[in-house]
């Protein structure tokens, strides 16, 4: 498969035209939910802003030093997996037995190749295992001990579990764990709490977390899940996704992140997608591979396709949640249904922009 | 989100005209592969096709007394679970450390509802914690002991895991389980074997298996995969599979068979559909699906859609294996790119008809 994927790039890169060779693009996501602005501090939206500009830009150099789009979603990825402010790697939320279960997944659009790792502990990086999973494995989607093995075998780096221990998230879990309830990653404070930041709620004590505290699931709910997608200089598509899953989360719940055409797709012929919401609705609309169908089969744009499934069909069975997507020709579109998406773009002009509320 | 389910329900009944109403199909499958005519007994075939027969007049009669298509997809399901002869249930292969996991999944075509496990063991009928899992949690995927856990506190029915022992199973991966090589469950044994029944083989010892055998997975693989697909008298689209993996897998792999959109999915507007192939591939097209997004958005017919997947889309990236699907109006198809596939079809005549070669 790998000879296979080889020798097709070759091809393509051969035939591609010099005008299309500088046209790349990538969009980043660190999750939708209701983000409102009120109960924001000009502290906390930089934080998000300057993490989604700095993975952002490692993306970018990659993709305009002739690198890959499935090189710069992963190390775009693995950024923001890095840091505590997302639910997904380092930040990822607790299960109700207290440890941290992610999933990711990735998928490349000329040969269609993809790769998934779903309840994984112990991985720094779920995203760069799922690309391991595609390109060093004749699987797609690997589970639990048997993805930490295969981890292992192929030079994945394996971390303790105490290198996901984050206070917040640890006390956001505790004050459910002896329930049933379960939260969707971060939100906003709710405003009767005083706002703090994270560096102060460490230097004094406080129990009060800097990014995401206390939501109803129901109503209003963030979801922290991190996604790139990307074009590269060779017309190559590709799309990646990686999340913690949500707080207090039981009996092994997996959700739309590591599954293929759910969570993330990616297809030359027409277009790259991460999504990010109430993952169990994206499922059941196979959201991401939609939106290819009604581009290639209706021909609608890609912004006509994304709208079609955010704002009409998922609002129909109730799903909450966006997403970003780029097509071949380097559109890009950032739907969301929820209050904000944490989202960024940045195209060959190496002019990153960075939103958060609806624009 | 199961109240709307059966606010739904009542108005769809109540508008259905009569002459639809005693409109009813059961489409079923026992995996494909290569299985060749040349290799097989009398009393193979004969045991195949009794199985297949027996697991459709179970689901007929529920259709025609007026059950659902989810609870006729279901029961005829846990049938080919019970039996050894299927690689789902019972009869799952062993895993690469001496195990039986499971997968399956169930959707619904009127509110689109679904749900899925993964990776389980002790359970007896998979297919039966999926419907749970749909019915009765906030979730569409549960794997692993969490799996088990839900299976426990909704009374599903836990067996020890020598429920799951089969010798001939056992000596399949006997065979090759200090190897990295993987099986795709059954096949027809090599023509230079020595042919035998299974109850010959218990009987007097005998280390030839009854069924499958021996096979290589790259060229000569037979899919295990159970599956059912049902319009009822209520103009209700149901599909579920029901898989035991493939047999010495690693990994904790995932196939396609507990992926909602790629190895089942069920649309009013559309079609149900239940695959059995190299779930690889079947994945990284988002099969079940692309069959009602072909429907939805090309206006093509089931058989246009499902052959349009089966014998040109999948093939392009080397995918092999076969569907059943069955559609709103009552149409059904059942393409297989393989040798044989292990299907069968009744109709509210009663007429049970089963196939295994190509016709």
């Amino acid at each position: 498969m790998i000879f296979v994927f080889l020798s097709v790039n070759w091809v393509v890169n051969a035939q591609t035209k010099t005008s299309d060779m500088e046209r790349f693009i990538l969009v980043v996501h660190g999750g939708a939910g209701t983000i409102l602005k009120k109960n924001m501090t000009a502290e906390k939206e930089k934080a998000y802003k300057d993490k989604l500009k700095e993975a952002m830009k490692i993306g970018y150099d990659i993709l305009k030093k002739g690198g890959t789009s499935v090189d710069a979603v992963e190390a775009t990825i693995k950024i923001l997996e890095d840091s505590p402010l997302f639910n997904a790697g380092k930040g990822a939320v607790f299960t109700n037995d207290g440890k941290n279960e992610m999933d990711a997944s990735i998928m490349e659009g000329k040969a269609l190749n993809a790769g998934a790792v779903a309840n994984v502990r112990y991985i720094k990086n779920p995203i760069s295992l799922a690309r391991k999973v595609m390109e060093s494995s004749s699987h797609v989607m690997l589970t639990g001990k048997g993805a930490k093995k295969f981890a292992k075998e192929n030079d994945i780096e394996i971390v303790d579990t105490s290198y996901f221990y984050d206070e917040t998230r640890w006390n956001q879990w505790n004050k459910i764990k002896d329930t049933k309830e379960q939260k969707m990653d971060h939100s906003d404070p709710s405003p009767d709490l005083p706002e703090g930041d994270r560096k102060n709620h460490k230097d004094e004590g406080s129990q009060q977390p800097f990014f995401d505290i206390e939501f109803n699931a129901k109503t209003d709910s963030k979801y922290g899940t991190v996604g790139a997608v990307a074009l590269d200089k060779y017309g190559n598509l590709a799309a990646g996704t990686s999340t913690g899953g949500v707080t207090n989360k039981m009996y092994g719940r997996i959700g739309d992140s590591p599954i293929i055409g759910a969570g993330t797709y990616a297809n030359n012929k027409t277009c790259a997608v991460s999504c990010t919401g109430h993952g169990e609705y994206f499922i059941r609309s196979v959201v991401a591979y939609d939106i290819s169908a009604l581009m290639e089969y209706k021909n609608m744009t890609l912004k006509e396709a994304a709208d079609e499934v955010i704002h009409r069909k998922l609002p129909k069975i109730g799903g909450s949640g966006g997403l970003i997507a780029v097509d071949a020709k380097g559109n890009f579109t950032m739907p969301f249904n929820t209050e904000g998406m944490y989202r960024g773009v940045v195209k060959e002009d190496g002019k990153i922009e960075v939103f958060i509320y609806k624009e």
